[in-house]
């Protein structure tokens, strides 16, 4: 499903996250050749494959377990938040720890208390992000790296969310260098903007299992489905 | 109400927010003996008493109004971010441009598109400021200048706000610097942590009207009513 060769080539893989600074490593730094990624096979050493759960489930993109191996530096079977901002950073896209942060808590296993996530999430979150970043080329349509305010709506509205315009106005007031110009958003930007729209909505759902658009929710379920968005810095 | 001359020889104010960083500053800095600000007589020169609305309130505690006068050192009659964080910084305590940002966002006029507010509104979050102040030292009992978990919940628990402890164990989880050692928060940190639920706990109080506990809340709404706190930053 991914290729990260081919993520190298362009700023725009199809699918896959960018791992461009990885390019850059001395070739010791790349589990690949240690744990075989590239092959669906299981790899014969990686510890999180015999020592720790959870696996990877039967089936996973091999794409994406060579991957997780290339991200999981330090080998623990775990990605943490500098870890993850290592590998999405590269010299065209700055995620912020914060942006980090945010992914790690919408996709980690809730019994996870700390921030870190493992294979399957790690499998979630990669497969997100490819989604994600295919849409983005799809509305970045001069291939500047940038999308405007409309695109943005028009981009969330492909993932199926739709939000207000006045919403989406103060989402992206933070991206306003007040030079007058227009607001546009790199990618980084773009899923910053996007994951705090997919974790309040996925949240709001949870609560709104009929879908009719409305939610009743109690003082304490408020603060508590909120709160981890704002400490999410 | 206020004194900051009784501000400046402790770190503790009985009601004042300190401001400390400006005793040191030269005398021409001080727009007080320009301005008149410790007479509850309007002000000869100040030109937000003249040019601009809104004012103050008639009666307005003649020392706030003196503070608004060395907090606004542009004396545009607008209390910015960087006025106030300079303002509440001090070697003692180091409010993050995110808190000040919330402190504005939670104070400002309505009508007013950027984060700045005049008198009438600094009045209230001087107020504010003051009486949490108090709080904090009441519940800081050793006077060491910190507060744990437990006393933050009652010190909230005095101000009105009824916080569940794993809604506040989130709160305070971004101060955990993992060397083991149990939370405790600065002033600053308490102020941080207090906005955020002041602010929510506002906000759907009046999605609440008859204070029931719940409130129905639109996905728009839902969506509106949280996203500005978490661009605060």
């Amino acid at each position: 499903m991914t290729s990260s060769s081919t993520a190298t080539k362009s700023p725009y893989t199809p699918s896959a996250p960018p791992l461009t600074h990885l390019e850059n490593d001395p070739p010791l730094a790349y589990p690949t050749t240690q744990y075989n990624y590239t092959s669906a096979q299981p790899p014969p050493r990686g510890q999180y494959y015999h020592q720790h759960e959870p696996m990877f489930h039967p089936g996973t993109d091999p794409e994406i377990i060579r991957s997780f191996g290339m991200v999981d530096r330090d080998q623990n079977g775990f990605i943490d938040d500098n870890e993850l901002q290592q590998a999405l950073t590269s010299s065209s896209q700055k995620f912020s720890l914060r942006t980090i942060r945010l992914l790690i808590f919408l996709f980690k296993n809730l019994n996870q208390p700390s921030l870190k996530i493992g294979p399957q999430e790690f499998t979630a979150l990669w497969s997100c992000l490819a989604q994600w970043r295919a849409i983005f080329e799809q509305f970045d349509k001069d291939r500047s790296g940038k999308i405007n305010t409309i695109e943005l709506r028009d981009a969330l509205h492909s993932l199926g969310y739709a939000i207000p315009q006045s919403v989406l106005q103060v989402l992206i007031s933070r991206y306003d260098n007040g030079n007058g110009h227009r607001i546009e958003l790199n990618y980084d930007e773009f899923i910053e903007c996007g994951m705090v729209v997919k974790g309040l909505t996925d949240k709001f759902k949870e609560k709104d299992p009929h879908y009719t658009g409305s939610a009743m929710l109690h003082y304490d379920q408020f603060l508590s489905l909120i709160i981890p968005f704002i400490v999410c810095d």
